[in-house]
């Protein structure tokens, strides 16, 4: 598909014609319009790679980190890894058309409450060509269709992906206008989507908070914030220390460029002594930075801990650097998770099942973790298939943004000339 | 309750503190606050009485309309009303604590989504004292502290009220600070109020569009607006017409100035002819003015029609008048209703269930009704008890808001030490 000049108005106009189409399609023609894009894949693989290879040769491409290089590189695996994730959300239960509620009204109308699409979701993603596949799969299988606005450096992969998933709904008999690709358009151009009212009923930003930023300004369509994680684990006095060491350790390290991954450490003054020395060796040995309150410091003498700010307590790291606190009791830990977290993962780690529910009950948070590592927050580990994004807002979804979380609902009501009185 | 100068931002630090608590405070003891403050509206009803009249006796209420006069106007009948409703939303199930899902995660965690309250409920509404109580006792069911900004007309009469909720609330041993009434402060007030991001989930503005579009400008808490209803019924060529007659009268007329009233009646140019000249001498007679298309105007000779402009298809007249179109097809009035609606209520009259159901898919509405009034639009007459307001939006929830709409979940994770690998 050839990037055009199409305005966003344009775009987002023709999706919303597609997704009246799309959001009655049965179950089957939406599964086929899925197993096509699954064999397109594989089928068009060369020409896959050829405009991803092209995107990495380009100029433009060359100051890309190489971080940021490696997401935007596609492989045969990779093809064949988007392929099975197509597939997984393919066996998924299609959401639509569950019936939520049904009763007869007092004057004797019949109410349903059924779920239905949302209608247009557009999607604002970094350089990452594999989000293309991801997203159209999981909205094409809740009946939305897709405006797709990637990064200018995934341009031409993008565009070959976008391809693949409108011929697929071609084959299905389905409109293929309910997967759009965007050209970028610069700032402009994400003020012209974040404004299509009209045609536009969710935009999902993935990405840093300069994004985020500049959508809060100008954004009139309804937007799920993914805020960053400032997830948290806190040791608990009773608990398995072992575990713990283990726990806050994959939590920060496993992958720490990631919301899910810890960047505080609470630990109760009771055990302070006893865990931080070893539990922080652990962590300076895996190359993590480690800043401290007083307490924290005091109880180490092997590592180098350095002092933590205020502002330290706010950070989202994203990185190997790790903030230590100890704490007087489950009521300070749960106090400054409120105070310091952002909603998304915290985790507490005891052997006291009451601790465990007064810390779930009192942490403000999407997941709260009781013995159990913070970086299982995600679609895919969740059951739900995949996840477009993961929200930390309270209203509508709430953690991983799967299937059911792209739909609303609807009442129909039928009478027989039933009239208020 | 003395209204104080306390400010936005303290009466919202102390509603989120004692939110913590009713959060997880039991069905009974919330139960037994509702009950409390039936009982108590019914003891103090002179003390609340004489309030009203201080309000009503009040210079600054001189210029009212009678129209909000009499919404401002408390009685004793009106003050059993309330109870009764009180008592009504104590009957309803506790929606916190509900389970919405439970597995196990392929690493052996165990997984939890359950119902929790969302916090801090803000609710800024007109000078409608019945309000303050039935917005309580829905939050407070719900497990979530209010803030209450009602209108400097009902002073003295919300004041008397909120000090009944906030006193039952104590009988019952749950915090008293979580119904908050906070004085007005114009706009500056609800620009402080609407930027307590750390201390408001939700704010929801009962009131008119200048409300809104203020809200709309400065808000950064969530909110759900409650846009117009701009609703219509429709007249298929298949439509039983006497029936038809008796739902347009009722939409239009039976309370011309609330968002579910009709406000375009469409009809199938198959049956204009016969429809027209009964159906609008019917609402002529009920004294609504009429304005319609050409098509409209000339099938009827006995009654007055005049043009209608662009804009009278776009406007809710919450008055007694009507915009009447012809329209060639179903797929012509799912189109007006499309391009002209605010996505609350719309309706079909017909005796095709084919047409109902293209009808009820192609429209995007919270309720879309088959052969039955648009009024029946209303979370009492759904069934939910009572409602804190009516959403066209399409995310988190659409249509009335009550109990289960002022929730929201979290996940709760358990495991024996389990780490991503």
């Amino acid at each position: 598909m050839a990037v055009t000049t199409t305005t966003a108005s344009e775009v987002c106009e023709a999706a919303k014609r597609a997704a009246l189409d799309l959001g009655s399609a049965s179950t089957q023609a939406k599964d086929a319009a899925l197993a096509a894009i699954a064999r397109l894949l594989e089928e068009r693989a060369p020409q896959i790679l050829e405009a991803n290879a092209a995107d990495l040769a380009d100029e433009h491409a060359g100051g890309l980190s190489d971080a940021l290089r490696d997401r935007l590189t596609l492989s045969a695996e990779r093809i064949t890894g988007m392929a099975d994730g197509v597939r997984a959300v393919t066996a998924l239960e299609d959401p639509i058309g569950e019936e939520l509620d049904h009763r007869t009204l007092a004057a004797g109308v019949d109410l349903r409450k059924v779920r239905v699409p949302l209608g247009v979701v557009a999607v604002v993603y970094e350089a990452r060509p594999n989000v293309t596949i991801d997203c159209a799969a999981l909205t094409i299988k809740s009946g939305n269709a897709i405006v797709l606005r990637g990064s200018s450096y995934a341009e031409r992969s993008n565009g070959a992906l976008a391809a693949v998933a409108r011929e697929a709904l071609g084959e299905a008999g389905l409109p293929e206008d309910a997967v759009q690709l965007l050209a970028g358009g610069g700032h402009e151009g994400l003020a012209e989507l974040a404004t299509q009212d009209r045609h536009v009923d969710l935009l999902i930003p993935r990405g840093g908070e300069g994004l985020k930023a500049a959508l809060k300004d100008v954004a009139t369509v309804p937007v799920i914030f993914a805020a960053a994680g400032n997830c948290h684990v806190y040791v608990h006095a009773d608990a398995d220390l072992e575990m713990a060491r283990h726990i806050v350790l994959n939590a920060k390290v496993q992958r720490p460029g990631v919301c899910n991954a810890a960047e505080t450490l609470l630990v109760d003054a009771a055990v302070a002594d006893e865990f931080l020395p070893a539990a922080l060796a652990d962590l300076h040995a895996a190359g993590v930075e480690l800043v401290g309150d007083e307490r924290a410091r005091a109880a180490v003498a092997e590592v180098e801990v350095g002092a933590a700010t205020d502002e330290d307590w706010a950070t989202e790291f994203l990185d190997l650097k790790l903030a230590v606190g100890v704490v007087d009791s489950l009521e300070d830990a749960i106090d400054h998770v409120n105070r310091n977290g952002t909603r998304h993962s915290e985790a507490i780690v005891t052997g006291s099942q009451e601790a465990s529910e007064r810390f779930t009950a009192g942490v403000d948070a999407a997941v709260v973790y009781t013995n159990a590592s913070t970086r299982f927050t995600d679609g895919f580990e969740f059951g739900m298939g995949a996840e477009i994004g993961n929200s930390t807002q309270k209203l509508h979804a709430r953690g991983p943004i799967g299937l059911r979380e792209l739909t609303t609902y609807k009442y129909v009501v039928r009478g027989d000339g039933q009239v208020r009185e």
